[in-house]
C-alpha cells in the first residue's frame, strides 16, 4: 500500500533557512540544519557518490536509510526544482547535475504552461505539473508501482500537503540550533498529533528525530 | 556559585499556552503541555502535597525533583504572579493559596509603584520590584545564600533574561503536540547553542527535554 512519505529538516525554534541567494540556494544556515544529516555514511553514498564507506552509522544514518528505501515516485515544488532562482531558463534541468538521486519519475509543481518532460540519467524523470495536489498525487502514486510517493518539499509545497490531509508519514530531523528567522515549518499544523502518532529520538550528533505516523 | 536558571515548556512548534481566561488563567492547552511534568511523583509531592509517593519516576521526574532543588531565590513577571488578571485587589497574593511552593524569596517584576511584601506561610515572601532586571538579579542572588535563582516567567520575563545573556541553565520540556497559536517560546534567540551547549533526552511520556547550559 503506497504511503506517503514527507522529510524535513528544522530548527529547535520551527525554522529552515531563508535568506536564498543565486550562490547559497539553500540559505546561509542549511550547512548547519544539515549536519547530522551530511555526516550519514548514506547520505555519502547516496548523493556524494562516496564508496569508500567512510560517514556515520548511528540513529542519523538509520533516517538517512529509511529515506532513500522504498519511494517509487516523488513530488517537488516549484522552488525546489529551482524554478524561482531561474524562470526564464528553459534548459533548467535542476540543481542535481546529470543523474539526479531519486531515480525514480518526479512531478513538478508548477503555476506555469506545461513544459515537456525530462528524462535524466538514474531512473530519474522531470515531469511538470499545474493542476490540484490530489491530482498530481493520484497520478504520482500510480506511477510508484506500489512503493511510497514523497513530497520532497520546499517547506510550502509540504505544509499544502499536510493541511490537505494528504500524508502518512512526516518525519523532521530538528537540529538543536536556534535560528530566529527563516521559513516557518510547523505553521497551521495545529493537531496533527492527534491524528498522527508521534514519536521522537536523539541521535549521537544532537538531532532530535521526530516523527508523525498514521 | 549561584546560577540563574529558568525552565519552560513548550509544545512542538515553539508555543505555551494563549487564550487564558479568568476561568483558565494558564490558557486551554497547559493541560497537554504539562502532562509529562504533572504526572511526577515529584510535583505530586510538591505542589499537591501528595505523600502517598505515586506518580512516574522516569526522565520527567528527574527534570522535576531538578527543578525543585538548590533554589534560593525567584523572579517572576507580574503576568506570572497575577497582577494582569487582578489590576485592582490589593489584596491579591497570587494563584498558590496560603503556603506557596517556592519556600524562598519570590521576586515580582512590576511597572507600577512598589507596594509591601508578603509574607506567606512556609519560607515564601513575595517581593516586589520596578527596577531593572539586572538590579532584581542581584538582590535574589544576594538573597539566595548561594543557591540559584529561578527566573520562573512568564515567557516574555524569560526571554528578557535570556536576551540580556543573565541566564546559565535553560531547560525547555517540549511537549509532542502543535498548538499553531500561542506565546512564542523561541523569539529572539538566535545563536543561544554558540554561547550554551544543547542536549535533548526524550522521556518516556514523549515529552523532549532540552537544556542549554554555559
Amino acid at each position: 500500500m503506497t504511503r506517503v512519505r514527507i522529510a524535513m529538516f528544522a530548527s529547535l525554534d520551527g525554522y529552515v533557512s531563508a535568506d536564498q541567494s543565486p550562490e547559497n540556494p539553500m540559505g546561509e544556515d542549511w550547512e548547519r540544519l544539515t549536519a547530522g544529516y551530511v555526516a550519514t555514511r548514506t547520505f555519502r553514498q547516496r548523493v556524494f557518490r562516496d564508496t569508500s564507506g567512510d560517514g556515520t552509522t548511528g540513529v542519523d544514518d538509520s533516517y538517512a536509510a529509511a529515506y532513500f528505501e522504498g519511494v517509487g515516485a516523488e513530488i517537488m515544488g516549484a522552488a525546489m526544482f529551482g524554478f524561482h532562482s531561474h524562470p526564464d531558463d528553459l534548459d533548467w534541468k535542476g540543481w542535481w547535475g546529470e543523474e539526479p538521486p531519486f531515480g525514480t519519475p518526479v512531478y513538478v509543481l508548477t503555476h506555469t504552461a506545461p513544459r515537456p518532460s525530462i528524462p535524466m540519467e538514474g531512473g530519474t524523470t522531470f515531469h511538470f505539473r499545474n493542476t490540484a495536489i490530489e491530482d498530481v498525487l493520484a497520478e504520482a502514486t500510480e506511477a510508484s508501482g506500489g512503493l511510497d510517493v514523497r513530497v520532497g518539499g520546499g517547506v510550502s509545497t509540504a505544509r499544502d500537503f499536510l493541511r490537505a490531509g494528504l500524508v502518512d508519514d512526516l518525519h523532521v530531523a530538528i537540529a538543536p540550533i536556534l535560528l530566529g528567522r527563516g521559513n516557518r515549518v510547523w505553521d497551521d499544523l495545529r493537531g496533527l498529533e492527534l491524528t498522527h502518532k508521534v514519536t521522537s529520538e536523539v541521535a549521537e550528533s544532537g538531532t532530535i528525530h521526530v516523527t508523525f505516523a498514521r
